[in-house]
């Protein structure tokens, strides 16, 4: 999505460790406006298939995930991350390791609003090593939903967590997929 | 507004301690197409008011923020919650109080994000005492920012911190005021 690579271009900051910080228009202050070609692109993308449930995990994944639900016109549920005082038996448990943090998350959605009734499309804002991506798809498993696909905004495609997913037969659309990383360039896979 | 007062009569769980979850749509689980008039309706309520930023706290006033924001037309940025060891010389920082949590929370903004040019609508989905909009009503001062007022989803009215607010000068608007929780009987304020 052209849109996206321009904004990338212009507004993120490369970070050392192949880091690039999104965080003027997507990831801290959100440009909604933006989001909202995001959505509107992600259901574009997958607008032959039946969907009745947006999942994303919070933060950063709910503004699109909202607007991406509001266009299909389904509910949008956001895992939480907890406590681990805070995991009862009413509710799917993951972990998702946060290289951020250096540290596994406890990822939970309440049994209440995931199940075998729902075609799940999977939206979040950052696809790298896969991490949340994973996780959100095993709450999926464990709740019998059926995975759609998962529609990204960027995704750093010389990192594995993509390529590992589409060859298990996942369907993955990421908006931005950048290539490299080097110095203060950002290029994008053609 | 009768929409929300209805759909928290219908969906609302009331538990003890005078709690009412609303979980299964604006919480966790979000019904898109009911925040989108929430938006609509806040919007409508400011809509005399020069305003070039929402502001909202991770995570559930992200959804209606990034709504309300669209609408208007102007960015939208979210606090974060952090860890202590997360809080640098680039952020403006205050503490919130949580009651599910008993515990002081850190919140954080980024200093690109908020600074004095900033007429700031707060936009969360409860209030009651009043702890998280305190907070951001302190982050808008460490930032020189004006708040042009706050937008509520839902206000506990019998708890003490809408009032407070208001004594204090601050225009809050709350869309669905509950006046009272007593066994299963929620009462709103007429």
């Amino acid at each position: 999505m052209k849109l996206l690579e321009e904004r990338i271009l212009k507004d993120g900051v490369i970070k050392p460790g192949q880091i690039v910080k999104i965080d003027n228009f997507l990831n801290h202050q959100v440009d909604p406006a933006l989001c909202k070609e995001i959505a509107l692109e992600m259901v574009r993308l997958f607008q032959d298939k039946e969907i009745n449930k947006v999942l994303t995990i919070e933060a950063s994944g709910i503004s699109m995930a909202t607007l991406v639900a509001l266009e299909l016109g389904c509910p949008m549920v956001f895992a939480k991350k907890a406590m681990s005082n805070n995991i009862s038996e009413d509710v799917f448990h993951t972990t998702v390791f946060s290289y951020t943090k250096a540290e596994d998350k406890n990822v939970i959605v309440s049994k209440e609003f995931l199940g075998p009734e729902d075609k799940v499309l999977i939206v979040d804002d950052f696809l790298a090593m896969g991490n949340a991506l994973k996780g959100l798809i095993d709450l999926c498993n464990q709740a019998g939903a059926q995975v759609v696909g998962a529609a990204i905004a960027v995704e750093k495609a010389f990192q594995p967590g993509g390529k590992e997913l589409r060859d298990k037969g996942y369907t993955i659309h990421s908006l931005a997929r950048i290539a490299s990383i080097e110095d203060d360039t950002i290029s994008f896979v053609e």
